[in-house]
């Protein structure tokens, strides 16, 4: 067997909780635990919370293609996130529930079946296991008996709270966010005996349901349902046990839920939860943040459809994928319809040149402007800086020219070092940056359609041979009027949509 | 607000309990609640199994025609599904997580996203709820102490079993698959104390976990998991209520699956479960039934890529929806390369009707050899008569024909009759049979694809103007090398795949 690509390639990850970049090293070796925290299924996803699973898809990716066996855990929230993070407002779900008139699992079914649609139309891999909180009500209720049993919960009126001030005592809370708990219990509006809590800072482990709240489950405390932070914490320890490798999630995440999640592990089990901590960051639309709260949103339907007041035309998956990919995943990525129209020239070019691989005829010798192992060795050096994905895009339009040069017989190449640049290509363009190329989607459709034009141009050049411009002229634009653009070279007439 | 359907037709379901057709009415005027057993998500599924989806779909959507508000369970099985019926054997999906090497809930998550995938692919609707075992163990939990407090269960070593002598002593054991207690009783080995069972038609409802099963969950009776047939009974009853509409399911689940959950929902609340039983009958594979234990079986994959040892050629999914579908769902069906064969050649013809609506012109009187309204009401009592899908296509070709005669001015068509017919045709095979056009997948190529074939259409055309036949000919015969077919009609000149 030979070394696996994880050994030879050194991977660093951004850890948020040391604010540097570190070299990973997995807690067992060639074996990987990632916990990236999934939607709460009560409306549409937007592109934003696209973008996160686009990012972290990514990363599973090239994990994947380094070697390592991922056990990649994303969970649906179908149950106790509560409308503000103060414990209070109602259930999301429940809420929609009332708005729609259907029962609250019936308006997690709905928006569940929505995001698994766009996912997959995103090319997004399923993880290995999509646990729910509602599956989890029994184990979330044994880490609530433990973290009471050691001392850093308490119970009040059936609900069950987690005590940050004791917690802080032995333990450090804020150190995810960079926060200080004497500072935000100094900033934050004293009690006056209007909550159950002790201080402000304690969050919910278990809230007792109030006799109209539809989803409830028995308890010891009574009838009641989980506090939104506790489904990761009891989910991400069943699933990749007390300490695992990477967890990730949105950059809004951070704070409360990241930094409770730390919290209930270290409480629950004396040891810290998460090596490496990732965040993916936002997408602003106009220069704001996307987000649902605030309406300034763009649903991935609208773009796909191109029934949306921003974008001029439509665009498929696959470009707003490579869009995405063509900014860093902690970087703040601003979305508009010159970039989106950017992003698809760059695709279809990135495209054209690797179907046009196939044509290229090797030579003895390789043309010394392109070293082909260093090439590859660069886009690997991208992947391992953090999962920079803008840099390996950069590389592989470097290939991008090369080929085309081929093409016009302006380089060389021998035939090992070309089925290296096609091996290479297509590992980082499809498996890695999980890109579909324009065939994938009725390719039956796609065949009888390369026979009818390839008809076409055959009677082009034969009008064109005798004389008979036009006939020739009439082919090319009526073709051109279906969106198939003929282009005349040295080789022959190639055509692109 | 005009009159729904389902008031102006009476819909006859086959009750598998009374083994006669009645008359339906719903518990609540408008809504039905429908409640059908999904997989147990341990392995790919065959076709068989794929059949009883499909079944249930034409069911949900012929409902959702009516205009009953549906709300449609259909539960995955994600634990306590044992190799025997006898409560013995190794848990199924603990099994194939042990040979896969991989979590149990890895092997969950990969089949339950390969069941979502093909029956998507089959056009199957989501259902509106689709709840897990796993996900209602507290509920399991609690639906076997109120059992227990009832006198119909006991406890033995950590495990509960469902008393079943004493359950017939005051209710009725077998009313649904015809059998008798006693008979069972007699037929059966005695136990000679190796079970810890009181009578071997007692059956589990809590099995105590040994140290080795992974997938356990405390209860009052020590760590355990449920029973298989328990689950049903307590989602049904959770999302539907004690007494629900429709309980459908595969022919095998009725002994002893589905006479255990009128036992458990008899004995826990102490009223008959359902109100219609339904079971679709099972799909055969030379002769013999399609089963993953016997090894006779066949994957939709392996059809719809042309990778088996038993069809010719491969198959659309919508074209196998259509096999499926020409049969009823409680007869037994057997799967042969011809009657596929046969079915492709229907669908086809079907489809190509539907498309030609469009070109037919009014007249100002309808041929009176097709009374429309009397058609549309046939295809309604097809559907009627216990779902008939059959005797409904039957119908929709006596369409198929006139639609041919209008094409060929055989026949004539008022513009209103036209419109009944087309919308009539539309809701029947697009929103009933869920069939889809050839044209959905890619509809983008096959808009360019539709380009390119007219103007090759046109330049035949004029190359028979002039003489040119040698041209004309080439082209038909280099399109049809491509499966596109040119078919010359008074009309001028139209095509097919």
């Amino acid at each position: 067997m030979s070394t696996p690509l994880y050994e030879q390639q050194s991977l660093k990850i951004y850890n948020s909780i040391s604010s540097e970049k570190e070299t990973f090293t997995s807690i067992t070796p060639g074996r990987i635990g990632l916990y990236v925290c999934g939607p709460t299924v009560y409306s549409d996803v937007h592109l934003g919370n696209c973008r996160t699973f686009i990012s972290f898809d990514l990363i599973f990716r090239y994990l994947k293609h380094l070697g390592y066996k991922v056990r990649y855990v994303r969970n649906i929230t179908d149950a106790g996130h509560l409308e503000n993070d103060a414990d209070a407002g109602e259930d999301k779900i429940s809420k929609k529930a009332r708005l729609e008139q259907l029962e609250p699992m019936e308006i997690v079914q709905k928006y569940t079946v929505g995001f698994h649609t766009i996912l997959k139309q995103f090319n997004n891999l399923p993880p290995s296991i999509e646990p729910t909180a509602t599956g989890h009500i029994l184990e979330q209720i044994e880490t609530i008996k433990t973290i009471i049993e050691n001392g850093f919960a308490y119970v009040v009126n059936g609900s069950v709270y987690f005590d940050v001030v004791k917690f802080n005592k032995s333990n450090d809370y804020g150190k995810l966010s960079g926060r200080n708990l004497e500072d935000m219990i100094n900033n934050s509006r004293t009690l006056a005996g209007q909550d159950e809590k002790r201080n402000p800072q304690d969050f919910a482990l278990w809230k007792k349901a109030e006799p109209v709240h539809i989803m409830r489950w028995p308890s010891p405390w009574g009838d009641g349902f989980p506090g939104w932070h506790l489904e990761c914490t009891v989910m991400s320890r069943k699933y990749l046990g007390d300490t695992f490798d990477i967890h990730g999630g949105g950059m809004d995440l951070k704070f409360p839920h990241h930094e409770c999640e730390i919290a209930q592990g270290e409480a629950a089990c004396g040891c810290s939860p998460v090596n490496y901590w990732m965040h993916a960051n936002m997408l602003t639309l106009n220069g704001k943040k996307m987000s649902k709260s605030t309406g300034n949103t763009l649903l991935p339907q609208e773009i796909f459809s191109g029934k949306n007041d921003i974008l001029t035309k439509s665009f498929k998956p696959t470009v707003v994928r490579f869009f995405i990919l063509q900014a860093h995943y902690r970087s703040i990525m601003d979305f508009s319809n010159d970039a989106l129209e950017a992003s698809e020239k760059g695709f279809n070019k990135l495209m054209e040149a690797i179907k046009s691989i196939e044509t290229i005829t090797p030579s003895k010798s390789t043309s010394e402007e392109f070293i082909i192992e260093a090439w590859k060795q660069r886009c690997y050096e991208a992947m391992n800086d953090d999962f920079n994905s803008p840099i390996l895009i950069s590389h592989l339009f470097e290939a991008v020219k090369f080929i085309n040069n081929l093409k016009e017989n302006k380089a060389k190449i021998t035939s090992t070092d070309l089925e290296v640049l096609k091996t290479t290509l297509d590992a980082f363009v499809f498996d890695v940056l999980g890109l579909q190329a324009n065939e994938e989607a009725g390719s039956d459709l796609s065949e009888k359609l390369d026979g009818a034009i390839e008809l076409l141009i055959e009677m082009r050049k034969e009008a064109r041979a005798n004389k008979n411009f036009a006939l020739s002229d009439q082919i090319r634009d009526t073709l051109f009027e279906q969106g198939i653009q003929l282009k005349d070279g040295r080789e022959g007439t190639t055509y692109s949509y």
